[in-house]
């Protein structure tokens, strides 16, 4: 097929898509809370996801206790979670809701700790996260991912008071934004999409060379301080070098009760 | 906290969140084919989305081979997957594109192969898929997402050539809506949502009393040739009991070089 991004197309223009092309990680938020009215938006956009065989396998915690935000900023390590502005939520993998009732009907919890089900449930929490996070965004909000809650994944199971067959997938404070960076550009179209069969390259480092200096270009541009990266070098560097990447994140699914068999 | 159920409090009225709320599972499609403006802007939503500390880890795959297609039905099991209505996408959990940057540089891959970044890969591929979603449903096109291929993930795996350090997370259906079903009711936000812990609860039958009810209902109106389903009636026998929930996922996760220490 021909490529898309040589195709003689260009994205449809309504608010939602161009809400979505407007995304941009923000990290600095005013002090204004959000209204009871959007937070009831978020939450209801969030009940509203798809769920894998409509088995509704996630639970939003929203963090309002300082001292609760105070252990999930100690577990990410990073300075914005802390203090007190932007909501702070974290999205749970939940399969304990179900463990517990299939006790009550006699049934136990076995199918439930498999890899299978683990995966069933990332799907429920990570799809209902990106349904708030473009609800969020539509109402002129910023957000930010906090992957960085799984630097230690002990701390904020211990501080939310996970039970068994529960897991804490993904943090995300949104906020009335207080910076508007710049977009940061992604991977081409035809890198990030093929036809019918994952593609063959024989050097990334060629394939990826004109987007290399696209995003080097970026990094000059936006901060001098901070050393110019390519997106090879950021592969290079960042992949396994610690926070979320060298967790003990499968003894911790192992402790609460994932079998993963 | 009052339970965001209780408080005076309404969605706000924007188009995209309209469009959230109106979410519903589309199974039939028309014989219309997305123009080249829909596709480009659903990859290019796609491309826009956050991604876990930006390393891109999701690839799309998209499926106009019919022969490939076929796999893909014979893989979920699912009648609406065959045929040529809809457009057929994977969203594929990708660690190989950044295995093979690491190894042009002369870096190993072992950092790669932990459950760490099987989950942070999940994480860009499922996230992509929910913005893509939403963008297509603010197109008025309809969606069904397709849990159901990891029935089989081999044949899925085959079918797409996938390499080593890639997992097919979920396919997707995309298309003009040849039906109009009802909204089928979730569970409320005080099940959905807690407070700063994990919530305690006594006993599930009794908290999901109302809402088993509703389902029912809706079950009953929807339907009559199928019989009635309450929500923990569904957790009761659905679970574990065949298709994505006992293939062999675990397995073919480490066929595919995910080691997941």
């Amino acid at each position: 097929m021909p490529s898309l991004d040589e195709r003689d197309t260009a994205p449809i223009e309504n608010e939602t898509i161009a809400v979505q092309l407007a995304h941009r990680t923000i990290r600095a938020f005013t002090e204004d809370a959000l209204s009871a009215d959007e937070l009831t938006s978020l939450f209801e956009v969030a009940r509203h996801t798809a769920s894998s065989s409509f088995l509704q396998q996630t639970t939003i915690l929203r963090i309002t206790d300082p001292a609760v935000r105070e252990e999930l900023h100690l577990a990410s390590g990073q300075p914005y979670v802390g203090g007190d502005r932007g909501e702070l939520l974290v999205f749970v993998a939940d399969q304990h809701r179900n463990s517990r009732i299939r006790a009550e009907g006699g049934l136990d919890a076995a199918p439930l700790r498999t890899m299978n089900l683990l995966i069933t449930a990332l799907h429920d929490a990570l799809l209902a996260a990106q349904n708030l996070v473009v609800a969020a965004e539509s109402m002129g909000l910023g957000t930010c991912y906090l992957g960085s809650i799984l630097s230690d994944p002990r701390r904020v199971i211990r501080a939310l008071g996970l039970p068994e067959l529960t897991f804490p997938v993904l943090g995300l404070l949104i906020g009335h934004p207080a910076q508007s960076p710049q977009y940061k550009p992604r991977l081409p179209l035809d890198v990030l999409v093929a036809e019918n069969s994952y593609p063959r390259v024989d050097s990334y480092t060629e394939f990826l060379a004109d987007y290399d200096e696209i995003l080097q270009e970026y990094y000059d541009l936006r901060d001098t301080s901070k050393r110019v990266e390519s997106f090879t070098t950021l592969v290079r560097t960042k992949v396994g070098a610690g926070g979320a990447h060298v967790s003990p994140i499968l003894e911790v699914l192992r402790e609460q009760g994932f079998t993963l068999d």
